[in-house]
């Protein structure tokens, strides 16, 4: 640590570095940046930081992070209730809002299946999904998990809770990605690309409506 | 701007995206992380960044930015009173209190002179330098300013207007870095340090005591 011949800029400067990816060099910076600043706009950056870890809740339907009881998209009476989009966590609900094209509800499970970190079934908020699809007149329930060992294993081990309520349940598409290029994508994913292939005019359809 | 489905969320994300070098991505990054932690940990961080910024304030003898009246330099007894070190900024006085090398006091101009900026002598803290060497028994005063026009113009400023005193003025050595490769240095800097080279003896005395 340097020295700074000012505990209130020492202080501050180890508050930043707590920061992920975020050196001393880098907090320094940050911090000569605020002293420039009106004391009021710094305040305000203190107080809206607080404000925000202090209020955050989890949606109690959903669990995704939210401002009050009810989360804005489960509160959103425009929102399909009887479709669910199954993620891992609330930055997942961040990415996939961000496109636009989805226009149903939520659940978030808070993780995904993985002995090896010992997260079972049991850490997840499966047993409120469960629920929610015999409650609330779910027709369909997306998983949009990772395409890794464990969320595989987690869609599977949930698609087998779910049979019993005889609903849809569908998988995001994996394939090449749009824009990435033939020659660096991996095996695997060309390799599946090519075994689940669509009729041309299918992936039109899709590209433009889903 | 992401949607982000929280106000709280997307309040704090834009606070952080204000501070330099930190771009929407990041901020979200640094939010989530704050999300992890206690409540009590982020407003530690929001408490200590505001009263950083509300409590700091300037050296009333040397102008550099102070926890108190007194800055740690000018209130430890055990600095040399009899020498100062001009130096530009606060950031200046870190780099070179971090060095451990130097013994006296410092004076922060709180610019350089640079008619292109508009930024004339009576803008910086210059009436008060005098005033300290009339009065505290200085003997050196070092300027310690970038090797810039600016920077040069500024030393040759404050060299006339100490000159009534009959004090020696120095100033910080130039020459080729420490470390540095003679090929990259720019030429401006190799021909000085060829035209100002020094006997090998003092060369050596100068890296282990000055």
């Amino acid at each position: 640590m340097l020295k700074y011949s000012s505990k209130l800029i020492a202080d501050a400067v180890t508050e930043f570095t707590k920061l992920p990816g975020i050196g001393e060099k880098t907090a320094l910076r940050l911090v000569i940046h605020l002293l420039k600043q009106d004391k009021e706009k710094v305040k305000q950056f203190g107080d809206v930081v607080t404000k925000m870890r202090h209020d955050i809740q989890y949606c109690k339907t959903c669990h995704n992070i939210s401002d009050h009881e009810l989360c804005s998209v489960c509160s959103n009476k425009m929102r399909e209730q009887s479709i669910i989009c199954v993620v891992e966590n609330f930055r997942d609900v961040i990415a996939i809002e961000n496109t636009e094209i989805f226009r149903g509800t939520y659940h978030v499970l808070g993780g995904i299946i993985s002995p090896i970190d010992g997260i079972g079934p049991e850490q997840l908020n499966v047993e409120s999904l469960l629920m929610r699809v015999k409650e609330q007149g779910v027709k369909e329930v997306l998983m949009a998990l990772s395409p890794t060992i464990e969320g595989d294993t987690t869609v599977f081990y949930l698609s087998k809770r779910l049979q019993p309520f005889g609903i849809t349940v569908t998988t995001i598409a994996r394939g090449v990605a749009f824009g990435g290029e033939l020659e660096y994508t991996d095996e695997l994913t060309l390799a599946r690309s090519i075994a689940t292939r669509v009729p041309y005019e299918n992936a039109l359809v899709k590209s433009s409506t889903s």
